[in-house]
């Protein structure tokens, strides 16, 4: 019989799911709606439903699943594998996902939050393999994050380690939504990028944004991204703002667990170099003179299948050192 | 054959050992004076010579001895053993000292830099007993720590995790030795207290600090506290922001680690609540509001025993995992 994983990255809009042989390859993929609003009850069912026909499309059954690793987004209670509420998911509140699904498809079910499930596929097979102590930023709407120390993933106490987006790089500064000043999510994440830029320009900066907000009724985190690449003077003012409130962010962070390698994902990174040789340059302006450091920073190279191939490694790995469970 | 351990607390200017019996319980304790201005073979000797003493004071003979435990200050390769540099000792740059030590003990050795130790200290019998994710604060003339997550000390890649006090909790302001602007360690280690304190008064602030100053020539960080206490408007606005600067730090690192307590250590919380109460008070101010967060907030219970302690159990953890280390 063969013995293969299974990895699902469960997100609030969509859910990939992917199938992997015994020796974690991914095999193949699928995406389906979450469409969330239709109750837990329900989207387990999809998950299962969507994991039988993938399998059933290579000509397996739900039988040669050996272990199956989850990704969601939280906050949640890792170990018990319970959602505890997610801002995208207003009709998940305590909901026990990883029984769910193990009744649903009789097979071990690994939990774990969605930007660690994210980082551990990074880790295990991207820009981060290899690394034993890393940092991991996903930078989206918001910023979020996981923490490699010792060759394993933090979790923290309450299961909220690694709340990255919620460092203080500016106190006293700008109100974020969790209710703290200054956030280093409250200046670099793409929707503070985009909310900058439109602040600005409603106040009366110079831009050639100001004819796009006019006309459109919005700058997206894109439009500054593309405005500072066409020469836009406003524009690279605010994208230089992100990258200093980066920099700062991975000095704060270096001086915590001392990673090797800062490791960013997420939408913005499609910015490519433009952005990344800037966060760069303000960690040089901002990091100490004491004496160099060995710190690498570098874009994730697997993009979207990062949280499938982490969930699925996981299951392996936790049937592994469990060899009855 | 009794099987004892010593632990070793190497400082810049005294060395503390103490030696512990199988059980790990502190029997009996010494100190010497370093004299680090003789250099690293004299220093060992002297390390050397004041264990067989101990001993023989206790009717034992360096046979007795399983392992040794040695907490030292950096920047070091800890795993190797060896002093890269410290700023105390200005003639210990690359220096074995693992390796000195054993060959002149003819016993395994275990090195941990010297925060390290004390925070495993307080991790195994002080005020972080039982916590498996740990920020430990020492706050002295600088501000260092450590950390511990899943139960283990985060050593980081270059072994230089957990420099705490550059954290910037203020970009832009005041330079730090270490070349970094605004490190907490320039706001709120004792030193930093201290000389905010005296330009204050310098610059023309009202004080009853100003007599201290000008009959002394200097202002300590104590001196800053007791005039705290007795009512100075000054010194408590300084020690406002000694505990904000504090509070704002904690913030930064439970996003990181998210740690169930963290444990300040160090000269200054002999001030005790006046301090501990204002940094919980700034901590509140700081954290978000988005949940309630169970952190814990206190001060180290082991005073100066905690490195030795802590270095001690570290060699008993090592060749216990080691049988025939």
């Amino acid at each position: 019989m063969s013995e293969i994983f299974i990895g699902v990255d469960f997100g609030g809009t969509n859910i990939k799911i992917g199938y992997f042989d015994s020796k974690l390859k991914l095999i193949c993929k699928t995406t389906a709606a979450t469409k969330a609003d239709m109750g837990p009850e329900a989207v387990v069912d999809r998950i299962t439903q969507t994991t039988k026909k993938l399998l059933a499309d290579n000509n397996l059954s739900a039988q040669a699943i050996q272990a199956v690793g989850i990704g969601a987004p939280g906050p949640s209670r890792i170990d018990e594998g319970i959602i505890v509420a997610a801002p995208n998911l207003p009709l998940f509140r305590n909901v026990p996902l990883r029984q769910m699904l193990e009744e649903k498809l009789s097979k071990p079910v690994i939990f774990e939050n969605d930007a660690n499930a994210a980082c551990w596929g990074e880790h295990v097979a991207g820009a981060g393999k290899g690394v034993d102590e890393m940092v991991f930023f996903t930078l989206g709407t918001g910023i979020g994050g996981g923490i490699i120390t010792n060759g394993k993933l933090v979790h923290g106490f309450a299961d909220d380690a690694a709340e990255l987006g919620h460092i203080i790089t500016h106190p006293g500064g700008r109100v974020c939504g969790c209710g703290q000043k200054g956030c280093v999510e409250a200046y670099a994440s793409a929707s503070a990028t985009a909310a900058r830029a439109t602040e600005a320009v409603q106040t009366g900066a110079k831009s050639t944004l100001k004819k796009l907000l006019d006309e459109k009724g919005e700058i997206t985190c894109k439009d500054v991204f593309d405005h500072c690449d066409a020469g836009d003077a406003l524009a690279k003012e605010i994208i230089e703002g992100t990258a200093n409130a980066l920099g700062l962010l991975c000095v704060d962070v270096l001086h915590v667990t001392g990673p090797q390698r800062i490791v960013f994902a997420g939408g913005m990174i499609a910015a490519g170099d433009l952005l990344l040789s800037r966060i760069k340059y303000y960690f040089k302006q901002h990091i100490w003179t004491l004496k160099p450091e060995p710190l690498e920073i570098c874009f994730a190279t697997l993009g979207e299948d990062a949280g499938i191939i982490g969930a699925a490694t996981l299951a392996a790995q936790a049937v592994e050192t469990k060899p009855n469970g």
